[in-house]
């Protein structure tokens, strides 16, 4: 069956294309008599017209699509959702602009691409950038008159709208919790450190708590790799290759605090009678690991939620940039115990 | 600053909008002199002139766009990836496209809602749909003339290419493996058994093995509820009320089989000790159950490969419909004992 186009309804109607194109789109300030718009509308129903979206949004601007950019820190990495925690993100996000008849376009720039030729060639309404660093990529973004939602990001900006949480505080609330459980040894297991990342600040949090505390911080205790549950499991080896000094780690991801406990436990000690651990993000993971991680729970719903919300808010004409710190708060579950 | 237009270039370039539009989407049998096009081209290049995909799709009619449809089939369901497998294909095939500079348009849809909008809407160059049920919605598909990619679907079809496993080989493994290690009492539990689906192959494997083996079947071995680890941790209580009478459970998703390791342990059994459970699909996360689950492998990374590849193939131009089923395999872990 041959796709019905526009042409077959303006001969239907026995008006021209563009008088059809007036009516669909809406457009304002046309002098279209009411019956030749009824009789348009009439012709659209009989023929089951769908006008094409793409060439519509040339002129109305307007494309019910948000583009939605997980960048991918590790070059090649296969897996996006190796942190669960962008999994629950995405579905959040999904729901949201479903409910309101937006699809998303998904895109894992690897760091060396430019966000800009996604969101310029794609057109998109507004795009939502997760995690991202100062780059050159997000200035270039300004070029485009749409709005952009920053997602967990440390970025000084005066346009985009952000959507964060205060990791540096959460960072300050798991360290100062396993503190006053009687913990003084704590390692500090994370990815990557990058200069104004969420990791940066969740380990000042770290070193906060410790100072407030006057318990030195050591160098020792502290595990950078890459946020996987494999390299938790790795790090859990490290911790007995380095004498197992620590009584307790703060994990800056639930992911590696899952690992931790998998990888203890194949060298034959459990969590929390040998470590306590404290992860972070709750993840619905979180509550499936053995035992159940104690974290600190950002409300990941309401983070993609909230994005999604202030793309729509944009696009119907809120100039105000917005900015929305969610809170925070400690699970308390089964992976920590008194000393 | 103002985005540069095709008009910007044609003025830069002393031609016409349509001439540039011909060169720039290599539309044969113009006769444009090699100095018009190369002066076309200096002025895209000087000007920093990206054409717009959406506009462009309206001539070339590639969008480099590819739908993935994963359809909710419990209507309202917040969480798209409560199955983790869906996170991991959907990885698969995000990594795939990016690797060809194809992006995804990501949708939901409730069961109410026809895919054909989404598709025919957006211009896409092809759709991905994961698991669908034999539906009006795909039949109006055919209304389309794009390639369409069907996931472990059982809609025999004409003209959709598909990929899959064979999902009712592989319940007969999982309950053959535990036959085989001396159980002769095991539950079945997984989500709604929808006829053709996934789930329903899966159930009529589970019977097969049994029957190949004369052991009778019982209804009161089945669980089915929904695929989440909620309902298997509840299934455990369930298994309780009921008498634990099964020594091993056959669970038709990881996620199921995570669930119930954990609501049996909140009741004081273990698993494999008090229950042996083989689970399904290999999900990144059964690794990481405690202990570590016995599963049917299927590739997830070469399902969504795979359903990404055909849809190249016919965009290049390979019009036979295309079909796979990829290999399955036991995969021996922690959570079964011999009888």
């Amino acid at each position: 069956m041959k796709r019905v186009s526009i042409k077959d309804v303006a001969k239907e109607a026995g008006v021209s294309v563009a008088t059809v194109s007036y009516v669909i789109n809406n457009t304002p300030n046309q002098s279209i008599s009411d019956e030749t718009s009824l009789r348009i509308r009439k012709a659209v129903t009989k023929l089951n017209y769908i006008p094409n979206l793409n060439a519509r949004s040339l002129a109305s601007r307007k494309t019910n699509l948000i583009g939605v950019v997980i960048p991918q820190t590790e070059p090649g990495k296969e897996f996006m959702f190796s942190n669960p925690f962008y999994g629950d993100l995405l579905s959040s996000i999904e729901y949201t602009a479903r409910q309101h008849s937006y699809h998303l376009l998904l895109s894992g720039p690897e760091p060396n691409q430019s966000y800009i030729n996604i969101a310029r060639n794609r057109s998109v309404d507004g795009i939502i950038i997760v995690g991202a660093y100062p780059t050159k990529g997000l200035d270039e973004l300004r070029q485009l008159d749409i709005p952009v939602v920053l997602v967990d990001t440390y970025v000084k900006d005066p346009v985009y709208h952000t959507v964060g949480i205060d990791d540096r505080l959460g960072g300050k609330m798991a360290t100062a919790y396993l503190i006053e459980k009687g913990h003084s040894k704590i390692a500090f297991v994370s990815g990557q450190i990058e200069e104004q990342g969420v990791m940066q600040k969740r380990f000042q949090g770290y070193r906060d708590a410790l100072e407030d505390a006057g318990i030195p911080f050591h160098q020792d205790f502290v595990y950078l790799g890459n946020i996987s549950f494999e390299y938790a499991q790795a790090t859990a080896d490290e911790m007995l290759r380095r004498g197992r000094i620590e009584t307790a780690a703060f994990a800056s991801a639930d992911i590696l605090g899952m690992g931790l406990i998998k990888g203890l436990r194949r060298q034959g000690f459990h969590v929390p009678e040998d470590l306590s651990i404290v992860g972070f993000d709750d993840v619905s993971l979180a509550q499936m690991a053995d035992p159940s991680l104690t974290t600190v729970r950002q409300d990941i719903s309401a983070k993609g939620k909230t994005a999604v919300q202030f793309i729509l808010d944009a696009v119907s004409g809120n100039i105000e940039k917005q900015e929305k710190i969610l809170p925070i708060h400690i699970v308390e579950r089964e992976s920590v115990k008194n000393l």
